[in-house]
């Protein structure tokens, strides 16, 4: 396998099989870069949308495609990426082979079952998605400044590692490295595992003994804890029987935490002691609090960066066509760049307000222009 | 009492004592709707700071405020707002009372405790807050399209009920009534146990022992689940403590819940099960996600109103100052209202995404002008 092409720059030539949002996102990122893009999909209607897409050229017949490419990206489900790299090796599509799947020990145990050959495997995680499936969801810069985990094996050479590197690279993303296991313990933490949690906090509100009303009283907070258990049921369930036993552990160290929580706050209120435990005995008893704090405060702000400390600053907007494009006209003829908006109204009243985080010393800049403007601002 | 001024619109005079974030904007609320306010507050650097903001007009001396307000608003923290009560009653200030703790079983408790007056007493609890605390962060417009618990007491007058009612309309609120009991067992359900939730899954992340490399596998889940176990550890152990029964009830069945699930994947993942319990299996032993589902989808849209169906189109901008504007300004001449914003980009690179909340009928003409505008848009 020739190394320099793909270490230096975005591989020359990729297959990709299985153009669902993922694969066809890397085709339109890799195909920015200038790469050759092969598609491949059992479902043609999905490989075809791709390419109208703009991410490849479908290859009719895989039997055909014995080195076409300098990598294979397996982009198809967890449990058939094994059967799928199997074919691609037999059929010699391509140099090296990289798969997507968001668990890493099933695809690999599976591989070695299968007798793969692991020197040009290097199973991969972009850790990139979106609410929405299938090809037309795709976008190039799924990627932008993600991290994308990748579990070479002890039998993987390092060329092989070289070039799937050089294609995360080129889809914007940061390869971090990690074994499987590692891997499957980290996505359990971060992922797996509060998606169940978030499921049995959402669980309390399904009976209809909850009354509309006391959902009436709902705010931000509920809303944000809840938000993944909306998730799609059976991807959720096929992905935590995947990686069953890390999840398993985490959750249930979750469990133990909350029924202690409990066991504490129960006492707090139990007529026998007094009605109320001193604030101090209830402290003690909710150490999880701290803890929670802790361990909120470790996780990096969105794309992975360092958190960002932007300033905030809340400008009244009147609710109507034009007046977002009147307020961001004076934010850049101030010279101001707004790092993110949000934009909090109740439909039907006659004004909202807009947050705008900008760098902290953007601030006094942005404030004497919506003064300037009109706007009743506040920092 | 005279009801028809209060009924009718806002109440014409209304003492807000306590002028914290919460008190400070009932205050500029009513100070907007034109009702005469008188504000109090133990510190007095804080009384006249909301002073300074327009909230009102200082009370040098309560024991000379007799019958100045025909609402007290008691906006203390919740274990003081029973004395204070007492106080205000005793001096006589007003013809009516209520209060904002987030917990409404203890101060009533208490309130009956000292002999309070409870005709006059409405007690109440807007659902708003911020994240920021104190006079300074406070906004007239906190409370618009909100919720508003009253639970008034079975001794409760119907005339003060009319006016407290009044004021919250005023201060643009949609109140809502529950029993003390109902209201503190609603707000377990919505609020207390959500935060023990999210500390709990947050707490998993706390240990040095988990790398940093694992947080940056961390994606927008993550964060949303955790992120209120950021907030103050001290603030809310108070205020889990107040309402310790309600609370431990909930968490004590999301921990059942979450063990269950837990036992379900351990089965799954153990060697004499073969390997992987089948899908079956392990679906009918999460059903928790169904109900999880189930659960979220109950819960209103921000600000308590339906959820909306907006839709969703996708601007690839690039990250410099006047970009926003010259991009709202093409909506805006398109006729076109931006209900929601959410801008991504990576910090460093040249391009990010802003997703453009409409209504779905006026995508087709977002589309357009953002194709003549030269920015690639994708619904």
């Amino acid at each position: 396998m020739k190394e320099a092409a793909g270490v230096r720059g975005a591989p020359g030539r990729v297959l990709v099989e299985g153009t669902g949002l993922i694969g066809t996102s890397i085709a339109l990122a890799l195909r920015e870069r200038g790469t050759e893009v092969w598609l491949s999909d059992a479902d043609a209607a999905a490989a075809k949308l791709a390419a109208d897409l703009g991410a490849g050229t479908v290859v009719p017949d895989l039997r055909d495609a014995k080195g076409i490419a300098d990598v294979a990206v397996i982009a198809v489900p967890p449990a058939d990426i094994a059967a799928t790299l199997a074919l691609a090796q037999d059929q010699g599509v391509a140099d090296c082979y990289t798969d997507v799947a968001s668990v890493k020990q099933l695809p690999v145990a599976q591989a070695r079952k299968l007798g793969c050959d692991l020197a040009s495997y290097v199973p991969g995680h972009p850790l990139a998605g979106r609410e929405r499936h299938g090809p037309a969801a795709a976008r190039a810069d799924l990627f932008l400044g993600r991290t994308w985990a990748l579990c070479p094996l002890p039998e993987t050479a390092p060329a092989a590692v070289g070039v799937v590197t050089a294609l995360v690279r080129a889809c914007g993303a940061d390869p971090v490295h990690a074994d499987p296991r590692t891997h499957d313990h980290w996505v359990a933490l971060v992922s797996h595992a509060p998606h169940l949690v978030a499921a049995a906090m959402a669980a309390r509100l399904a009976p209809s003994s909850v009354s509309p009303d006391a959902l009436r009283l709902a705010g931000q907070g509920l809303r944000d804890v809840t938000r993944v258990a909306a998730g799609d049921t059976a991807l959720w369930t096929q992905i935590l029987r995947a990686n069953a036993a890390p999840v398993a552990e985490v959750i249930a160290a979750v469990a133990a935490d909350l029924a202690e929580a409990a066991r504490t706050l129960a006492a707090a209120a139990a007529p026998e002691a007094g009605g109320f435990s001193s604030p101090d005995e209830v402290s003690a008893g909710l150490g999880l609090l701290d803890r929670g704090r802790a361990g909120s405060a470790r996780i990096p702000g969105k794309h992975g960066g360092k958190p960002h400390a932007f300033s905030v600053v809340q400008v009244v907007i009147a609710d109507q066509p034009g007046e977002l494009a009147r307020l961001f006209n004076a934010v850049g003829l101030a010279g101001v760049n707004i790092e993110d908006v949000r934009i909090e109204h109740s439909p039907g009243l006659p004004s909202g307000v807009a947050e705008l985080f900008v760098r902290p010393g953007q601030v006094p800049a942005l404030l004497d222009a919506m003064e300037a403007g009109g706007w009743p601002a506040r920092r």
